[in-house]
């Protein structure tokens, strides 16, 4: 992992030297307290990444993963208004450090940055090229962000629509990440293509994943509190899944569990588990995740690079399933 | 007046031939319930403008005169929640009409369509361009909603600050409008820049002229509630202007109205109003607005076109700060 540990080295430096410290400092102070809550720095990497496997030199994505880390960063700040979360990455969450106006103008000039710093990509030709791959990536992931807000409210969610909005939402900025930087590291279509696919795949079970987790994973390890999905009653794929394999009879022991009022919330978290484990939901959550990777690495497997090249993602893959970064 | 209304025609249909009708609909129906809402068109039309003073066509240019309106539309969606506005062009606002949350997510999407608009251009040479342009212009314009917020907090605001908020905020997408249908209709760069001062200038008139009306206007034309600003105790030109030239005890006067609860709202208009009156603040207002409108039509002369191609601008520059577009 020493190259992964490099390319973080490289944005974060990159990252030091590019403040937003600058007036009017009650929209900007805001940007640079959300970027220096630090994270795993994931995209912007996964940018560095994707130049890297047909490039010797990553210095030309930099400014493509800045705009990757401040997209990323601008849409937490507005989710997180959204879902009136008051914490992220153990700090108060922009809308209550600052407010709540603050919070809404501070993500919209972010997401305006983004696109200028995309612009400062030093091969003009290929700007448009990427900023329309980028548009695409963005509109879905705002789109899988109102199907998480819908599903909130919609009483019959089906496994696929759970799979969509989960891709959307979350697994396209993985994939556009690799795919922007082997657009700019030379990359031909077919194999942005395959990266792309890779990338898509990879981030979905890295989202189930992160739903095996909530309920079932270490609490020392995972940083969020377990039990977080079922006592927001999140239609997450483990509830679904429940759901359809369970009998009648269990089917309704479980929704009536997981209606239980927040006032009996670990009752409610200790039922639920305990239904989901009787009902083998950690191996068919793992047996599923397992899936979209194979999915992923048959893709990974056709670009037309030498396969030591490859290792790099093969082995962020398995950090990324694990959680690791 | 017949190439504007030609202008808006031709934008009127490619907006309706570009309706947001797609899935979720939670997400886009409010898109186009504030793209509905009509309003005058002005920097769309602005943009085909800019192209038409340099090309024959203007179609080359409605991309962008789409992104151009959508991006207003954001601003427009963005700030009324922040400045928790009920009604818009007399209809409910989107945050009011949906919730908040739409409004955000909305907002946010519009923002990227405003992108991808741009992305539209046939020219495919000038995208990095003209989108560098815009990002200046979209950076600016959160800027100035900020100015704009602070200053309400502030008590200490000179008019040199609060006419550079008002460029901020509302004169920079006028100047930027021109500028981006201008560099689509091929100007040169000289030109360009001074279709841009030309913009910056007379945006800046307009808003001077909105802070008039918005005292002094007649109620029937002005299409919002008389006295409004200083209702709200806005720190607009009037009001500073008029701290700047009373009396010690006039402005002691004029402090003492302006700090009146909201309960005594006609009282404060009445009495305010009188005072700004007294100081002849209709007139410096509009001095004010003259110097900014000869400066304008002083880079209006010295774009390298004929002058009877600048006359639609001569024409629409004195209904803009007539405020009869």
């Amino acid at each position: 992992m020493q190259k992964l540990q490099e390319f973080q080295g490289i944005f974060e430096k990159y990252l030091s030297e590019n403040s937003f410290e600058r007036p009017p400092g009650e929209l900007y102070q805001p940007v640079d307290y959300i970027l220096s809550l630090g994270g795993k720095r994931l995209r912007p990497v996964l940018v560095l990444t994707g130049c890297h496997l047909f490039h010797d030199e990553v210095t030309p994505a930099l400014p493509a993963a800045m705009a990757i880390e401040v997209f990323h960063n601008f849409s937490l700040v507005h989710d997180d208004i959204m879902d009136a979360a008051p914490l992220r990455r153990g700090q108060p969450t922009v809308h209550t450090r600052f407010d709540t106006n603050t919070a809404i103008l501070s993500g919209d000039v972010m997401l305006i940055y983004t696109y200028d710093y995309l612009c400062q990509l030093k091969d003009r030709q290929k700007i448009g090229q990427i900023i329309s791959v980028f548009n695409k990536v963005a509109i879905k992931v705002c789109e899988g962000q109102q199907y998480d807000m819908n599903f909130e409210k919609q009483a019959d969610v089906s496994i696929p629509d759970y799979l969509k909005m989960i891709e959307l939402k979350t697994a396209v900025l993985i994939a556009g990440s690799l795919k922007i930087g082997a657009m700019i590291g030379g990359a031909g279509q077919e194999d942005a293509e395959h990266l792309w696919e890779f990338g898509r795949n990879i981030g979905i079970a890295f989202q189930l994943q992160d739903d095996y987790l909530d309920t079932f994973g270490d609490p020392e390890k995972f940083g969020k509190k377990i039990g977080g999905d079922i006592a927001q009653h999140k239609k997450t794929f483990l509830i679904l899944k429940a759901l359809e394999v369970a009998t009648p009879e269990v089917r309704h022991k479980l929704q009536t569990y997981l209606a239980l009022p927040e006032s009996e919330e670990q009752l409610k978290i200790q039922k639920v588990t305990a239904i989901l484990t009787a009902l083998n939901l950690p191996q068919l959550i793992k047996e599923k995740r397992d899936a979209y990777r194979q999915e992923a690495y048959q893709h990974l497997s056709e670009v037309s690079i030498p396969e030591e090249a490859k290792q790099i993602l093969y082995e962020m893959s398995e950090m990324l399933i694990q959680r690791e970064v």
